[in-house]
Parts: structure tokens; C-alpha cells; sequence
């Protein structure tokens, strides 16, 4: 039994609200149980110097944590005067994963910014990230193609999802909290389109190695869990913004 | 007319929510308006080292925006590798303004970090913090009294609460909203506590110079808006937590 | 009595020492008793980004402290790889204070620069290097004025000056050296303008909050206080340079 | 056909020359074709805080480029005052493929830090960074053998080693030089141990996404490979030290 | 002719200044012409970590330039946040300087910081801290001494005074300002203790290479310009204290 | 007897492997004795900001040492986020001595920076680094003749060369490894050109004083070795690159 007496393959209650920053061109409160994220996506008439007069734009991210958003306090990065290695290997991924279903030459020479705040940690922050991140864009997008810079379908050629999955006491399951987290022998995320092409897979051995067999199990979660997210994300913009 | 076409005395809208962080011992989301605050005081078994072993606690506060809590996305001071001097500035503000009312004695060699974090912002964003802060630096002692750890009432001697008033168009008005506090002439905040003591002034010209009659104004515009606020705190934390 | 022996009302003995440095347009070493400080006006023919091709100038200060100008030796800033909150927040101050009087368009697009190291500090080290670095200013703008660069008088609107004030052992005085200022119940800093415009206020309850009775008599004695130094100021720069 | 000429399942010429560095308790100089890293483990009795009187020990990784290891030269991570968010990435995937086969344990109240500089690059360094920091570690592991402080066997469990595969032109291929990594539309690492588990896999995206099938192929070329270098450390350490 | 008309082998006026810090244990204001450096002298009661419980002190020093020092405005470095390599350089030269003098057991687990700063500069800085250093490090014996601390003469065994010496328009000079600095073909610095032995050494060809003679001239200027700094600084202490 | 059993004027043994690194312009792999420096040569068609449209290149360098290139593992820079002053000492050193050959108004508008990597240490860095970075530098420029874009000889203009002595246990001794190093009463630096000028002189007293007689033997020792030295550089650079 997991600890939160889900199935093996039953992910956590997931919202995805719209709408939710004044000044943002998108914006995506992402729920995944108790991990809360705020995604915004800013739009800049600037693009980073290996891509002046390319024509091409670009699609970046960046990802923090509130310093109580954890069970314990953890020093404000601002404070330290450095991003930690995981801050960065996190925003790098959404970054990367965001870019994957963009046209940057349809974009045309500017920036998105998707900024990834946790405001409530419990585990499966980056994954939550891609997915809520991917709202955000898609509504600075909408935003732009209102004012006629951009076609929106044109840049967004897919959608974009991600979950966490692991092994925990010998089973394949998906999704964890940080208690289920913390304690599994194997952590892996998954980033996929919606036409279910694989982005992004990162699976790593906390305790004993994993066998392929073990991997495939996550993989098959996975891709049933993203479809899943891609029917909420598609849901989600479906609805006029509130 | 105010371009929020508030009368010269009149707060914005005004909500304290409490208990907002599944983690932190106390928290509040506090909203001035658009103006909205993640405050939250978390409890920490150890002071900074000038304390060490003088049987005294510390109350600090720290202070950080959003990238994108302002209309212009603003470079994430994480990622800048320094805090800027308006937020060192702000959040020595709250922590001298919290510190005012509690008896750091009773406190007991222990450390209470609140931290407020701004998820939008549209003018009065220091003010709001220490607002708020007190709600979270008060439930953080409730739940420290509920453990037998501290005697809430011995630690926290007042309320205190924060409003900013300002001369616009050579009027003095209350709690300027961002469009409002950008063209000010004079621009002030006030902190003062629940039986009407001034715990802390700062009034600059942003343009022309200021008068003591001005400034008189000022004072009693705040005196009556703190005064609601102080209200406002006592029916929050009378409500049992959600 | 106050520790100084001086009466409620009395100064420590000030003087402006003009062109102290070979190298600056304009300098001041200033002295409010044992607090020395030196200032230096630094013209650079380069504005900030925010101002290029505005037509305007800028001025902006930058304070220091020498490590041993203290009791303590203090580590020194270059050192430890920033400058502290209260380093920033000074800085900003004397920057503001100073442009208050300074019209920028007259000033044309250059930037003077206004440097205030502490030589030696007994408190009151904020209020000296505004007042001094009025007087650098002054030079830095008569020596433009002697090149054909500007019209002195239509760039500098006023003097500008400062005090402390603060509420020791219940009384109010002014002008606190350090012991004073260490024990001082409340604390307040006066920037104000030759014509007695205000500029800036600070009032910080050091202990138990203070009445607005309190600061009334606070900022009386800094009326006082600073129409004095204003005088002073005058009668400096009557002088031709040494 | 792949730029090198090789065929899609052959990697490029690997040596492993151990006893390198005359101060390192192990080193090893590991090439994979013109990438060459020099890899040092290096000895102290002591342990991050998070270990303190845990009689646990610790093995950490540290990864760096010379500044012209690459084509274009790059700025050197010591001047510019922050390590890039890929090294960092790097530095912690090596630190824990090499803790996934040790005992930290039976290594006790240690620290080891396998140090792997890029001498010169040209695809593939963080995986000959594992495959010869393992060697590097081994060294260490039987000079403190030899000087009775641990038994080697206990402490390291199995080998582990890691390659990089690809998709290049739609072919599957193996071990990619910087020509082929390039323009490579998948880019997956492996890091697997002796017994054939997997540690970690990490796949990315560069260009489409790719399919279950494809990350199949990589998988399979990988674990030949993994196999192929896993003998070829035990052949190196087979061998007398030189 | 030298451009300040002196003789090669004149110095400038070279004025010791004692007790001109109201809190520092040492201190003395140097002045070669228009160089002007404050040295202070700090006791602190600590060691750093390398020397903890060896019953011997340290002697140390920091350098650091007033940002209007100079001809040009340099930038603050606090405000760049680091200090440059010449900074660093010069305060290491000073520390090693002021150490050939002290005998460090005898000093006792203590540290004694000489502080540096430049408050105008006009060449030969360098050589100027260490014959101001010199003094106000003996005042803070003598200080010690007063206290029954140490015995002042079992800590320092000598003088050290240093002087610049260079090749200008092909001759052999002493004592350079900032005009013949600039444009000398060679460089050099001494430092030597009283009795005439040689602490340190620094010659730099700024142009052509030099000779071994030329080498010869600028050491013989040297050691009679040293020789009369150590009659000023034995003239110096030996009078009262201010 | 010295610990390496060399005679007081016999140097250890000095190698100069060209061509080492695949990417570079030049490079040289120096080693004395068991002293080895990675140094490359990097061409870069941009000028640091005082040359821009000057006509005029720079030659600098950089210094780095891996973090077990010596007995104890060291701190890597890059991690500790600066420089110590002891390498910006050295890369300043080099740099001058590299440029006291070369005519930059020769090398036309360019940069050349020329990276020092300490593989292994045993004492002499700095001046192997000279010494091996000369001829990086000269194949660098020799790869820019072979291009046309410069004349090698008209670029440098001579050889450099440096060389470590000091004084041990009473004797004058030259090329000093660490063990010797560490307990030298005198240690000094000696770089001078191919027609024997010297470039850069750098004596310091560890223990006593020394006197010029002393100084003298050094300077000897250091004519004879640099002399040795340039004729090893210069049968280097007549073998044709590997």
C-alpha cells in the first residue's frame, strides 16, 4: 500500500488554473496534490546574444523555490548569491523541455521567460513545472496572437507534459510524494508530447540498480500518466480565460 | 479624483488569510488590493551567533518579489547572484517593525524567520509584509504555545501593522496603488503598533519638498488606516485556523 | 545630562574643510566632532542607461566606511564581496537627499558622482556626508561653472542638510555621538532643504514605540539644527578655495 | 556512414593509464579517442556536516574544462566566479554513479573526491569522467588497503561505467565524438554497472522526439558498450601499478 | 630634469603623522608629497584557523584605494565586489614586509591587523603603507606594551621602510610620482629593515628589458632612501604620542 | 647536499613537448622534474576595451592549478567562486613577461591569451610557466605566419625565459623543488630575455634578511640557468611540430 493509499497508477488530484497573475502574459497555477507552482510566462522584444538578427526567438525558463515552501526552511538563493546545481539542472530540463514543441523560427527575434515558483513543495516540482509551464506559454502565445505578432499554432506544434515515477518497496509506481520520494530505490521523470514522443527521460538508482524490465514499468506508467495531463492541459485552454 | 477613484482616506480592499502553508508553523496571505503577500514564519532551534548563549531569540524577516510580480519582469535576484538594495532595505524594515512588539526574553533562544514573498505586486508591497508578517509571526507563537513551548501573550506585546500614505497632486491620500505611488510628490510609510505607538516613520520628496503640515497630514491619514488594520489582524486570528 | 555634557539643543563643533583632495572637481572633509568624514564630487562625462539620450543628468553617492573608523575594526566590504544593507541603504539616501536640490536637466547628460568615506566614526556618520557632500557637490559644480559647462546656479536650487535627532533617557536631543546613539530609545534622521522644505525623515523606535508628541519635538530641534548647518554651508563656500 | 567511420555499434579507442598524478592516492588518465580527462581521487579524514559522527562516509566528484579543451576557447569557471549549471549537472551525476557501487559504510568516517578534468574534449567527457573516475576511486580504495584502513572489496561493490549513444542521420550509434554529438537529433548517457544494472539514463531530445523503440536500440548499444568497459577495467587493474 | 625638478637621488617630503585614529591601537598618516596614506592598526584577540593553539600571533594587512584617490574615479571595490589583483598583491607585499620585523611567538595568539588607506595617491603607495604601517604597528605595541601585553622590542627586532626606484629617461631615480611613474622604462620596489638587510625585492621592466647594472644604481639609491626613512620613523616614535 | 642531491647550479630536468593539444593555436607541455604545466596559446580576434581601435593587440594569461596538483587536494577556484591573490600574482606575472617580447602593435588587432594549467606541482610553477608559455606563444604565432597574418619574427621579438633560486641551509641554490622551497630562507624569481636583458626581478626574505651579495649569487645562478633555458626553447622550437 503506498503511503497515500493510491494505486500504483493513480497520480494525485491535478488543477491547472489559468489567468492567475495580473501582469503576466500567461500564467498557470499547477497543482499536483499539495506541490503548488506558479508558472508565468513573460514576453521580451529581446532575444540572448547567440541569436541577434537570427530571426529566430527563444523559449527559456527559470525555476525557484519559496524558502518555506519546503518542511524545512531552506536558505533564500538570493541570499546565498547562488543558484544551487539543483535550481539549475531543474531549469535547464524545463527549459529544454518547453522548447522541444516550439518553433522558434515562427516565434520570430523575441524571449519567453517561463518562471516556475513553487509555492508548496511535495515532491514532483519539476514535473508539475513542465506541465503548468507549458499552460503559461501556450496563453502568452494566445496573448501574442491576439495582437496579431504571432500564430500561435504555428509556434506551439504539440503539447508538452511530464510526471515523476519510481520504484517503492519493489513496485512501479507514479507520481510520488515526497514521503513516497524519499524512501524509493528508483526516481525517474518523463517529459512527452502530446502525440506521446519522448523529450526527456531521466531515471536514476538511489539504492540498488534497476533492471530494464524496471524501467519499462515506469515508462508505461508514465505514458499513460502524460496522456492523462495532456487531456487536462487540453481541457484547461479549452475554457475562456477567467 | 484618485485613478483609483478612492476617496483621499479610503484603503483598498484589504484580506489576511491564514494558514495558507501546508509546512510553516504560522503563514498569510495578505492582499492590499492587488497587492498580494506570502508571509511565513518558520521556527528554527538556534540564533544568529551574537545571541549564542545569552538565553534571548531573534525575529528577522526576509523579502523577495517574483520575477514577474511586477508589470516588467524583473531579473530574478537569485539568478543576479545579489539582493538589491531596496530589498535589503525592506526586509531590515520588517524585521526592526516585528521585533517592536515582541519580547525577545520570552521568546527563548530561538529563531523565527518570516518570510514575505511577493506574488504580485501593485504599490505598498512593505507595508503589506509587515501587515501580514505579524498574522504569520502570530500563529507561528500559537502553534509554539500549543506545544507548551512559549507563552503566546508573554512573547508578542502588541499588534503592529504598516500603511503607506503619500501627497498626489498636492493631496495626501492613503495606501497608493502603483500607478498612484509613480507619480506622487511625497511618498511615506508608517508603521505603528495596536495602542497607537510609532514604531517607525519614513517620508521622502520624491519631487518638491514637503512641509511639517504635509507631513501632519500624513500622519493622521495613517493613524486612522493603521487603526483598521490593527481590526482587521484581531479578526483574523480570533477565527480558528482553517 | 547627556554624556557629552552638551545641553538638548547643542551641536557637536562642525567644520567643512574645502578642497581637501588634489584629484576631485569637488571635496569636503567634514566634521560633526569626532565623525569625520571625507567627500568627494566625481565628474563623469557618462550618464546610467536609464538616461542616455534624455538630455539629463544624474547624481548618485556611494558611502564607505575605513574598517577601523569604528571601535571595533569591521571587515572590510571590498573584502567580504558586497556592501551591507545598511552600506546600500545609506548610500541610497545620500543620493536622494542631494538630487533633491539638484536640478538634472540644467546638469545636462553627465553624471557627478559623490563619495562619502568615513575617516572616523562617533555617529551621525549618514546626516555628515550629506551635509559635507552638499558642499563637494557645490565645488564639483562651481568648478563646471569656471569651464563654461554649466550655470551653477541652475543646477543647485538649495542647500540641502541633515541631523540626527533621537530620544534619550526620555529627553530629546540632537546631533548623538555614539554612546548616545547606542542607548537612544528613538532615532531619527532630518534632511531638509535650505528654505526649510523636508526632504527625508527616518524615525526608528529603537525601544518602546514613541508618541507623535515625541517626534514633533524631535523634528523642532532638527528645524533647529539644520538652518545652523545651513549657515555653515554658506559661510564655507563665501570663502574663496585653498 | 558516421563521420569517423566507425561502425554504429564501435567506440572509439579507449585507454585507462592509472598511477598518473605523483600526489593522488588514485588517478587515472582515461581517453576515449581525442577526449581525455585526467581523473584524481583524493583522501580526507573528514565528511560533509550531513555526516558527522555517522561513522558513514562520503564520495564526491568534481568536474572542470581547461580553459582551451575546446575548439573555441572558453572562459575559465575560476574567473568568471560561478561554475556553469552544466558542470554542476555533470559533477553531481558522476558523484552518484560512483556512490551507487560504494559502501559508504565500510568506507567510513572518510571523504573521497574524484576530481575529473577535461585535458581536452571532443564528445563524451562526463562519461569517460565515470568510466575512469571509477579506476581512480578503485586506486584510492587500495592504497588505503594497503595501509590497512579499509578492506577494498568491501567497500566497492561492483564496476560501474558509463558511455553516450545517440541518434545521428536516423542510425543509432555509440559513443559520439563532438562532430556527431552536434547534429545528433537524440542524445542519451548510461551509466550501468558490472552485473549489467542500471545506475542511471538520461535522454534528451535535441530535435523531434524520439520513440520507445528508438531509446530501445541506444539502450542495447549501450550495455554492449558498458560491458565492453567494464573489461577493459578490470584488465587495468589487473595490472601492477606502474 | 625630473618633472617635479628634483634631484635623482631626492625624495619627496616625507611627513609620519602619529595617533590620528581615535579608536585604532596604532595608527599613523604617511605622506610622500602628494601620496597620503592612513595606516591603523588593529589588536584583535584571535588567530586565523592555521595557527590556533600555536602560541604564535599574526601580522597581517589590507590595502584599499578611496574610489577618488586617483586622477580618474576608479570603482568602488565593494561595489564590483571583488578586490582586483593589484589590491591583493600589494597587501600581501605589505604583510610579508611588516612579518620580517616581528617575532610572531613573541607577539603571542594574537592578530594585528594593518590596514591601509589610500586617501590620495600620486605614486609609490605601496612603499608608503609599509614605512606608515611600520608605525602605526609599533604604536600598537607600544600600546600592548602599556598594558603589560607584550614586551614591545621582544616583537619587533627592526625597522622596515621601503621605497620605489626606477629608470626615467635613462636615468636611475628615487621616489617616483604618478607623471614619471607612467612613463619610466623600469620599475622597482625595496623593502629593508634598519640594520640594512634586504626583506624584499620587485623590479619590472615596463619598456626594454635592464641590466644587471641598472639593476645596481636602483639598488643603491634604495638603500640610502631607506636608510633615511628609518631615521624618520626613529624620530617619530620617539617623540610623545599626540 | 641538497635534498635532490643536485649540485647548488644544476636545475632538474627540463622538457618542452610541442603540439600537445589538439584545439590550440600552440601549446606546450613544460615540465621540471616532476613540475608539469599544460600551457595553449589562444588566438582570439578581439582586443580588451583600452585597445579597441587602437591598431594595437594584447597578450595575457591565465593561471590555473588542478585541485591535486599538489600534496594536499586544494580548493578548486571555480567552486570557491574567486581567484586567490596568489594565482591573479602569477597570471600577471606571466602576462607582463610574455608581453616584454612582443610587439603588439605587430601583432596587430588581436588577442593572444595564453592558459598556464598546473597538472602537477613540485615547485617553480610560476617560472616553468614562463618558460613553456613562450613557446605556446611563439607556435602560436608561428600557426598565424603560416595563415598570413603576421610575420612571426616581427611579433617577438626575443626569447623568455625565468627561473627560480634561493638561498637554503647558507647556500645559493637554483631551481628549487617544493621541499626545498618550503624551508628556503630566500626566494626569489628571475625573468629575462634570449639577449640576457633582464624583464623581471623578485626577491622575498622567508626567514632572516638577506643582503645584496646574496642577491647577487642569486642573479648568477639565474643568467646561467635562463641562458640554458632559451637555448632548450629554442632547439624546441627548431624540430618541426609533431
Amino acid at each position: 500500500m503506498r503511503p497515500s493509499r493510491r494505486a500504483s497508477d493513480a497520480m494525485r488530484s491535478v488543477t491547472l488554473e489559468r489567468g492567475v497573475s495580473r501582469h503576466a502574459e500567461g500564467s498557470c497555477l499547477v497543482k499536483f496534490g499539495d506541490t503548488h507552482v506558479l508558472c508565468t510566462a513573460s514576453l521580451e522584444e529581446r532575444v540572448p546574444p547567440f541569436l541577434k538578427n537570427s530571426g529566430k526567438g527563444w523559449v527559456t525558463a527559470e525555476y525557484g523555490m519559496l524558502p518555506r515552501a519546503t518542511g524545512e526552511r531552506m536558505r533564500r538563493e538570493a541570499s546565498s548569491g547562488k543558484q544551487s546545481g539543483r535550481t539549475l539542472e531543474i531549469q535547464r530540463l524545463i527549459g529544454r523541455s518547453l522548447r522541444a514543441v516550439v518553433d522558434l523560427q515562427a516565434l520570430g527575434e523575441r524571449q519567453i521567460t517561463v518562471d516556475c515558483d513553487v509555492i508548496q513543495a511535495d515532491g514532483g516540482t519539476r514535473t508539475a513545472s513542465i506541465t503548468g509551464g507549458f499552460v503559461a506559454l501556450h496563453d502568452c502565445l494566445a496573448w501574442m496572437e491576439a495582437r496579431g505578432m504571432v500564430k500561435r499554432e504555428a509556434v506551439i506544434r504539440d503539447h508538452v507534459a511530464a510526471i515523476s515515477c519510481g520504484i517503492s518497496k519493489g513496485e512501479a509506481v507514479i507520481d510520488l510524494d515526497y514521503l513516497e520520494d524519499s524512501s524509493a530505490e528508483t526516481d525517474a521523470n518523463f517529459v512527452m508530447t502530446g502525440r506521446g514522443g519522448i523529450v526527456e527521460i531521466q531515471g536514476t538508482a538511489e539504492g540498488a540498480p534497476f533492471s530494464e524490465a524496471e524501467f519499462g514499468e515506469l515508462m508505461a506508467l508514465a505514458k499513460a500518466g502524460i496522456a492523462g495531463l495532456v487531456e487536462m492541459q487540453k481541457a484547461a485552454i479549452a475554457a475562456p480565460l477567467p
